[in-house]
């Protein structure tokens, strides 16, 4: 996908070895986190050279917020959820990147932040497949994305 | 400000405490944390009962898009700042409430996430009043708010 210079958007190879992809929402490439301690969505907005969401511009800022509201009830209505994380840090990856992580007062780092604290735990690929076909019925992605 | 249903906006009391008040936007609060470790501020929607960003309407979220990204532009003009992070946790007060930080590679926590890593540190007055003065100049609010 060319932007208007020329550049390409491509996913950090960090992001692209920590999640899986689901699907492809009108801005953002949606990525989930390879980790179950938490029901955990990444949203990626494909613009090259982009790290902070005002680098964005005004209509794409308003889009991200439709996809982050859009991804913020389908990890309610599909998992148990006592409080939705969303967050935009990049301090580790650049590569403008939007957290949202649906948190149980039971999970393993509550009440802090999730990063940093438990090591990342791997999900069964029976779990990891019914998470991401909920999550692509959820929000009316294909199948075969 | 009565809502809808007679309730009233009130900042909880934490937040209350651990922030000094900035000025009013049209949806937020606007407050500047207590911790000179980072320039922190914090957006609260005048909302009574909100403690997620999708528990307010499509125009609200709209609304509070727009005066995020006018405190992160602030934030960037008149701070040293090498990476913006934005944040709605709300683990520990679940009044909604996000945080947008200018964080500096050289800070207290980087490249961790703020919460619960560095005592928060003092202002001294004059820096405090600096830094309050400088935001309210480039958002427009009266100083006297």
């Amino acid at each position: 996908m060319p932007a208007d210079d020329g550049t390409v958007f491509a996913l950090h190879p960090q992001l692209a070895q920590d999640t899986v992809a689901i699907g492809e929402l009108k801005l953002c490439r949606l990525l989930l986190n390879k980790d179950a301690n938490y029901p955990w969505l990444v949203l990626v907005p494909r613009r090259p050279d982009v790290t902070e969401m005002i680098d964005l511009d005004a209509s794409e800022q308003a889009q991200l917020t439709t996809e982050i509201a859009a991804v913020s009830h389908a990890l309610k209505d599909i998992t148990p959820c006592d409080k939705l994380n969303v967050a935009a840090l990049g301090n580790m990856v650049a590569q403008l990147h939007v957290h949202v992580i649906a948190r149980r007062k039971s999970d393993a780092a509550w009440p802090r932040p999730v990063w940093g604290v438990a090591p990342a735990l791997a999900y069964g690929d029976n779990e990891l497949r019914t998470l991401i076909g909920a999550v692509r019925r959820k929000l009316g992605l294909e199948q075969d994305q």
